[in-house]
């Protein structure tokens, strides 16, 4: 649905050459997140992959920190989510005799929620890291592709120090990302660490200066999605994530085959090849947007039990 | 079946020293991939497979190229599948409605059926890459256990120009080998690039002067097999691979438990041991051709569906 | 139960600082593994896990050796298990007709489970490499979340080389630690290796000088636990791990979600967040060793078949 934004109230949405600007904007609370966020983020990614005029989407901060956590103005309880009526206000799952169905659809991690967002964006996803990224603020840029980070950027994965776990799918993706050696010793400790030790422990791909932050990241998503096909770029994104986690190559040969039949006889794939013999930038006809739900059964979609 | 070695019209097979080594041979058309190579490369590993006297198989291309990839001169419709009779020639998965049939086995990406094959071969497979490698030529050597590239190679996996997306096990594979931010930014990009920064992501093992690059991979196949049991290699090489994918280390002590107890109990292993404690070089007496079908049971093989 | 130490014939296990350190005392064997360590180390992890004065655990060896793979004092047949009654000394899974029967219990590799014990410790597990760890030597160190080592360490995956195959699980944790094409190189050529190259390929954190591999992994010990809720860090332990196995994040959301659920309403977090609002230091109420079967049943613990 081009043109049509929705209204956000802790976050900004701004789209310019192609390129979607998601900006956490609480910045008197160092954006902090909250119910509020979590909804307004999801509204934001159901937008950008509507609108086929986006090719790929940022993520930063407004203000100083790029999301200092949940917020915690709660005080103690703040974790406390039958108390305080969970993440979905649906009835509780905690029975009459105190204990919990876990399986509950009330049960659910809201980090986990926004995980699974940008899990499923037809859009490649840059995390433009500008200040603190601690508790959710730091797991939810893991499932974007690309992390870029300011040299004023700090990471924690506090959870330990705050009595609870990590979340937002991080025990997926942090361990695939660092070696689970580096992911366990930044959760076990909790400690707060800078941007050159991130760029180490492979956490991020680069780190710039402050000024330099949003340019590189503009950049590199122009870089990226300048010649090739919208949705060959939407399906890669679902395939590539689909084999990293996959037993077998043959659950890859599968998503493959199906991909690999059904885009070859695409319009794409006969601008792409005719270009390509005529030594011509490709213009490529197929629209993200209305072609999604010929492929979409392809991938299995697990469901929260 | 060792003398008995197949007609190729594609590729070259030549054995010397126990390593094959597979030569693609189109070298007018940088040996792109087609039906009949795929066909050949094939019977080439069921060839070395059934050969005791093969203890590694290098592949390589002839002439200034690798692979360029899969062979255009069809132009527009060249991955237009259905219009060309698929990869296997069967009956037409498309349905009288027009709908496709995607579980049919005529939908199969050749790059993967090619995949597939290599990544069951009983002996290590060394790339030996001394050109360019695009798109199925660059994928199909990611289920070859070790990339060394000559400093002429170039990659690309160029599928988002061409409208199409990655094949041959690539989403398997690639993410794995180079990370998930690496493999994403090759694929979206679909640029081509050299070897020196193939080394730098993690994608070839080394780089080498060309007149190098194939005594380089003959001294590794050598050194690699020149002391390990044949029958333990070729299980090593599948218990591996396997556990790469396997979701719980539960799996992998079920095949290692089975595959402990049948070849503790076997020749080689009598051997093996009474060798090292005598000080001297084993000579493992068991067959690769032989022994495979009393622990081919232990794997499982997902089907096609 | 703290204060009630186990009976050890082949190791050592001594607590001190909250650091529980396991030496594997056989000095005169170069620490060779055998069925009584095997029981032993089991032992000492249930130790180590129902301890609450526990934060973590070293695993160490004594004398020059760390260990020096199985013993090999019975000669040619000694991974022959049906000769030799077996790891646990049931009835024998090898049928009248002398086929065997690969899913019977009595067939289950001794390292195996001790890896998947040290998998299921509630502690983060160092080990601190002094010397020799040459086969299952080698392999349990694997499931260790950090291996230090000292400059006197020396590495082999040498199964090939005797006739058999990797074992403890390690066909799940090498290719995930070192990459699949280091994990095949390790295990095809099946060659003894030093520490720098072991640092090189990824198989350890940090070389030190002899005297300093202790004191270091102490160090990392007090460090890593030092500030981080126990049940945190118990659970985080085995969220990470799982999450490496996982086929999809969905499987994560789902740990995650019931454990932020239930870590949510704690003790432990309520203090968490309280002493972080007050800028104080965090003192955690609840107990590993009693918390435990409240969250146990999130984790799938699949059965040997």
């Amino acid at each position: 649905m081009p043109g049509v934004t929705p209204a956000f109230t802790t976050i900004r949405l701004d789209i310019a050459d192609q390129i979607a600007t998601i900006t956490l904007d609480r910045p008197d609370k160092l954006n902090a997140f909250n119910a509020a966020m979590l909804a307004d983020l999801i509204a934001a990614f159901d937008a950008t992959d509507a609108d086929d005029g986006v090719r790929a989407v940022i993520v930063t901060g407004a203000g100083r920190g790029f999301c200092a956590g949940a917020d915690l103005s709660g005080g103690a309880a703040t974790f406390d989510y039958d108390a305080s009526g969970g993440w979905n206000g649906a009835e509780s799952p905690v029975r009459a005799d105190g204990s919990v169905d876990y399986a509950h659809p009330a049960v659910r991690d809201g980090g986990g929620l926004l995980s699974l967002r940008i899990f499923a964006s037809k859009k490649p996803v840059i995390g433009a890291i500008n200040g603190a990224a601690v508790g959710v603020g730091a797991t939810m840029t893991l499932p974007m592709d690309f992390r870029l980070a300011s040299d004023a950027a700090r990471f924690g994965f506090v959870f330990a120090r705050r009595g609870i776990v990590p979340e937002a799918c991080s025990s997926w993706f942090l361990p695939r990302l660092v070696g689970i050696g580096q992911a366990l010793e930044y959760c076990y400790s909790g400690a707060v660490f800078d941007a050159a030790e991130a760029l180490r422990g492979g956490l991020v791909r680069s780190v710039h200066a402050p000024d330099d932050l949003l340019p590189a990241a503009r950049a590199l998503a122009l870089r990226l999605t300048a010649e090739g096909a919208p949705v060959s770029i939407a399906l890669m994104r679902k395939m590539l994530y689909a084999g990293l986690g996959a037993p077998h190559p043959m659950d890859a040969h599968k998503i493959e085959s199906r991909a690999i039949w059904a885009r070859g006889a695409s319009a794409d794939a006969k601008e792409g090849v005719t270009a390509f013999l005529e030594k011509r930038a490709a213009v490529f006809p197929d629209s993200v947007a209305d072609a999604w739900d010929t492929f979409a059964p392809w991938f299995d979609k697990p469901e929260y039990r």
